[in-house]
């Protein structure tokens, strides 16, 4: 079979896509323009339009693209016809939170089993996941054919924790934790980082003007002189 | 004043950069090379020299860069010399663990006022943080200082929420909604969407080569054809 590359940034765009479609769907609305898509998901249209024809998705012009074929199409490379059950490691603040976070609403995701170590959390029900001890991390993922963590445990275990999950077999982490943490090379890590998402944003407030251009030039500062 | 431009990736990249700077400064480390730094924060050397580039630090061959000198600049280039105080809006489960999450660690961030719309809530204190009726949104925002606002609130209320901010002015809107949010040009959206990072992740692990190939090329469906 013939591959395609696609770039990350489109691969990373599909889900919103693929949830306004469904949003669509259920509104019973037939078709849609790039300029819709776009107004919605906040994408520019040129965007969406280069984004589709990776997929051989072209539109009509003066129709649009037909909601439903779309749907299924991007149901089927986002797997979105399978359920996909994922674990949650540390539950703290931010994994309780995370427990009651709707991830299903219109993603096929279940976060199916938690591990802490509290003794006074683990063999109870929180949110409807069952918390697990650690001891029980390798049993639990196999039984229940888990490859994908959300890692919440405080930024001191994180290598450790890490550690323990790829010796586990798992293939995939959502790090929330601060640390990057070390994995091997088969081990896929993506990092949601809080802290760094608000600094982010002031960081573009304080210093970018709307065409990217950096307001404050202190690159001509004479400390690298 | 001569402006430059920085590409957005590599303006993502500082508070990375910053932070581990910071923490190689705790650890009274005098210099350190692009290898080092491309192993902690996992983004790839060649990459760490070119976004180093943009300000014009070079560093020097078999000797990299000076820790001191970096940080300093890093503080100064994002603006961690003052505190900058947010606001977050909604007090439910993400927004309690979010008043709990140390934004403090290595970013000179602090939430110093909630809103929420619970009569139960407002007027009381949590994790330090006092919370406030909606109706003072406008009052508080400018007695504090506040243009940066974390937004929790249930989806429903997004884009209503939203409004009102815009409207008592605030500058940048950190969404945790899974809305993507209409606002004015000069209203900055950074969106941080769980289901998204959980449901991409799932994705590159299921179709991406480590190479950024797609292995399940459905572009070659018979549905677009």
């Amino acid at each position: 079979m013939a591959e395609i590359k696609i770039p990350k940034a489109t691969a990373r765009r599909l889900p919103l896509y693929y949830r306004y479609l469904q949003f669509l769907h259920d509104g019973e609305k037939k078709k849609v323009s790039s300029a819709e898509l776009s107004e919605a998901v906040k994408v520019d249209s040129a965007t969406i339009r280069r984004d589709f024809s990776y997929f051989g998705a072209l539109g009509k012009r003066g129709y649009g693209y037909d909601v439903d074929s779309l749907l299924t199409f991007f149901k089927r490379l986002l797997n979105q016809d399978h359920l996909t059950n994922v674990a949650l490691v540390g539950v703290g603040n931010l994994g309780h939170a995370l427990l009651n976070y709707n991830f299903r609403q219109t993603n096929n995701i279940r976060i199916s089993a938690a591990f802490d170590v509290d003794p006074d959390l683990t063999g109870t029900i929180q949110s409807g996941v069952p918390i697990y001890p650690m001891a029980q991390l390798k049993e639990q993922l196999r039984a229940q054919q888990i490859d994908i963590v959300i890692l919440t445990v405080p930024i001191e275990q994180a290598q450790e924790i890490t550690d323990e999950l790829v010796k586990v077999g798992i293939k995939g982490i959502l790090n929330f934790t601060p640390l990057r943490v070390n994995v091997p090379d088969d081990v896929r890590v993506h990092n949601v980082d809080l802290a760094n998402e608000l600094q982010t944003l002031i960081y573009f407030l304080d210093n970018f003007n709307e065409d990217g251009t950096l307001i404050n030039p202190l690159a001509h500062d004479p400390l690298f002189n």
